[in-house]
């Protein structure tokens, strides 16, 4: 179903603020939080006193307490310490990898001996004072890869996102898609269009004028596990399109973690790093509720997608050129997992 | 567990008005909607594309518009176009025969072949400018024949209606119940009664005394696959009853369509059909507050009634002479459901 | 899972006043209610006519009546009439021994041949005008076994009520638990300590200073099949701790009676009877609200333990010296049900 040797967004550094954090991934019940000198740790939240979730308890000097009965956990899975009791014979739980990094806590539910950070994909945008980043996480009841096909097939923009994003020349423009290697890129250029609102919006937020046609174009790319990683942007027509100077275009990237919770549900950690007026931090605001609107719209979508797929688990979908990024992207996934299962 | 060779009520036109509806009839997911010259059509809600409900999506030209990525849908089944596609050998999806008559939608989910809109039940009080008609959908939680029997044991008025349509005389007046053809009728009179609140109203909306004795009656009469019509009224007493001139009563006919969802699921679509006064607006959406408030009381003790059958599946009810109009109709069921798993 | 010869408590007075009650008790749907001479009944929640839940009835003269078409229901499970019906025939329904003392309704739901009122425990703070009593009803999805866990181990208060009751001596201080006959008790005595806020409130209720040091005790006692009183209080330092006499000290009993309703969850009837200032109806009315809070807290964690030990079926939990007292009333426990399956 899913890869499990991979580095998974876990959460946010300010879901661990202060408090830990339980969440589900890959099936697994785990509780982030900040360990010792602050580091972000992850362990089964299962205490294994009474099985009470760790993650209903507290962090003191940077070791996780059971809120039930005061138990101590490292975060290595092995007991600390409890009230009156000698835990050296107490059973450990689980510790998984986790890594922060890029804004992001990366975790490895896999095979632990395996899990080199080094494997985190690197970010260009993130850590550099040159982009802003902002953005959310839904909680969508579908299956990771439908969110996949949704993020590599972006015609459905037309239709799903009809006031903000979409219009008529996504669907009438070729679509491009190959692979390179670990990563399966779709590509679309359309030239001479007029912007739809969101891209309006974006040219004014740049100080370009948003009333005379433009080139724009989305670039989608994923690689395993499940990030897709999409350019998108328009420039004033005739200036280079994707290669025009900066001070003719809006261009940004959208940024997709998507990390599986169970076979049929998953976390999807969206934004939008960009690399105009970076310090402008109204812009990432409104960039943020209009994505977070958008992305709404594909919640709806997807979740009904999946209740009427499984309500007909013998039915062949189509796989039209238009949705060759998501099968290729799939084909990728099944080789992850066909080596995963081999080994 | 339900006739499926028939025709049900599927919805109002004003459901499918600007927009298509998805609705679950006899296990079937459908899309209804108007298509091409505003005729109602009904298909499958499952585009055949990526399994995306067609009910998300919208009407163009007459056509079902998907709204994850454009498919444009026949009201055949076949797919018509998509943008940037050959779709000649696209899979074709189920169509429904349907058809609109006397304000209503009807579907028919079992053979196609046999589908004849002339076995639609002809109703008098349809498109009549002497009737005037209103009405409400419930959606309920129980198995369809419950609602069959509560409508012909009208008891239960009695104890579920007590400060309405309910009075202690229903339940001492003898009840006659008889099968003729494909119709159970089972009926009661009153004599020389005082009407109950319900029906006071009903006296008033009319021009007479409510303060005076009455002659009631209540003749219900199912025919399959699950539709009830109920002749109610009172009359001022002596005048004749049933048969008294209408200057000295109050008359109607409550109007039920019970269309099956799922084996413990139903649409109730109920409404009052009236000879009187059929141009006051107010009075008929005073008499549909009415008749909501007590429909309402129905669902609730039907919803736990079925809730509880389902906790003993082993235990027999009884059969007593007032459920002998729920009994025969069931009888007729059985018939109908026999015929068609012989054909 | 559960004794079921036994009694249990079903619920308080004021549940059935003026109506009936439905509530399922291990494992049974049971409607409560007065019947003749306001004498406690109980019988299956399941009219023998058509299913309805007799609990959606009424209660005419002592007798309870169907609310769907009138039936009316002896307290001993036999049906005594319908209107126009002879009723000779009709199939009973299971009736359940049923006792109204100290304040509760108390029900059996085994063998009624054993049934004995006597067996009821005796509550020596009820019906008794030195003693006050307030309480509350909380419905908790966890196996009743779980709560007399949490009971029976009062360290989490220090982790759980952090707020109100919890403090760090009650971990420090040695636990000692014993088995005397049929009744498992644990104990733990702190001396010269400061009171936590819920007891300092306390002690002002009382009319004594709260701001010197306490000697503070706990005494759990469980008996089966599921009753926790547990005797707590603080006494001035060094006047007797819990053999002070009264002017020096506030003590009282927690009341707890849990009743399993499935394999997985239970009605939880929780309150305080106290001997100081017993006619004080504003302070029984704080202290139930401070109860109330704090009890809310359990529940929210013994909801989620059940959860997470679900998940893990296999995974064998910790028993400590602290977790004495749990273990040893589950021990009672299976006596108990293994007698009674031998039987």
């Amino acid at each position: 179903m899913y890869p499990k040797n991979t580095w998974y967004v876990a959460c946010t550094p300010e879901e661990i603020d202060g408090k830990p954090l339980g969440r589900q991934i890959c099936g697994e019940k785990i509780v982030f939080y900040r360990g010792p000198e602050g580091k972000v740790a992850a362990v089964e939240d299962f205490c294994p006193h009474r099985g009470a979730p760790l993650s209903l308890g507290f962090v003191r000097d940077g070791q996780l307490v059971c809120g039930y009965h005061g138990l101590e956990m490292g975060c290595d899975g092995k007991v600390i310490s409890m009230p009156g009791q000698r835990v050296r014979g107490f059973p450990c739980i689980r510790s998984f990898p986790v890594v922060e990094r890029y804004g992001f806590v990366w975790v490895w539910t896999g095979d632990k001996e395996l899990a080199d950070p080094a494997l985190i994909h690197h970010l260009e945008w993130a850590d550099n004072p040159e982009w802003a980043y902002g953005g959310g996480l839904y909680h969508i009841n579908c299956e990771y890869r439908l969110m996949i096909d949704n993020l590599m097939d972006l015609t459905h923009e037309t239709y799903v996102h009809a006031s903000s994003i979409g219009q008529k020349e996504i669907d009438e423009a070729p679509v491009n898609t190959r692979v390179e290697g670990e990563e399966v890129i779709t590509s679309r250029f359309m030239e001479n269009i007029m912007a739809p609102p969101f891209w309006r919006a974006a040219l004014r937020g740049n100080g370009l004028a948003d009333d005379v046609p433009v080139d724009r174009w989305q670039i989608c790319r994923f690689s395993p596990p499940s990030h897709v990683m999409i350019e998108v942007g328009v420039a004033h027509a005739g200036k280079g399109g994707y290669d025009a100077p900066p001070e003719h275009k809006a261009s940004s990237i959208v940024v997709d973690f998507i990390t599986p919770e169970t076979a049929t549900s998953h976390w999807y950690f969206w934004g939008m790093a960009r690399n105009f007026k970076p310090e402008d931090k109204a812009l990432t605001d409104t960039i943020r509720e209009g994505q977070g609107k958008i992305f709404g719209e594909d919640r709806e979508m997807l979740e009904q997608q999946q209740a009427n797929i499984l309500r007909y688990p013998e039915r062949k979908l189509l796989m039209l050129n238009i949705d060759a990024g998501g099968v290729q992207s799939r084909r990728l996934l099944d080789q992850w997992m066909a080596k995963e299962s081999a080994s």
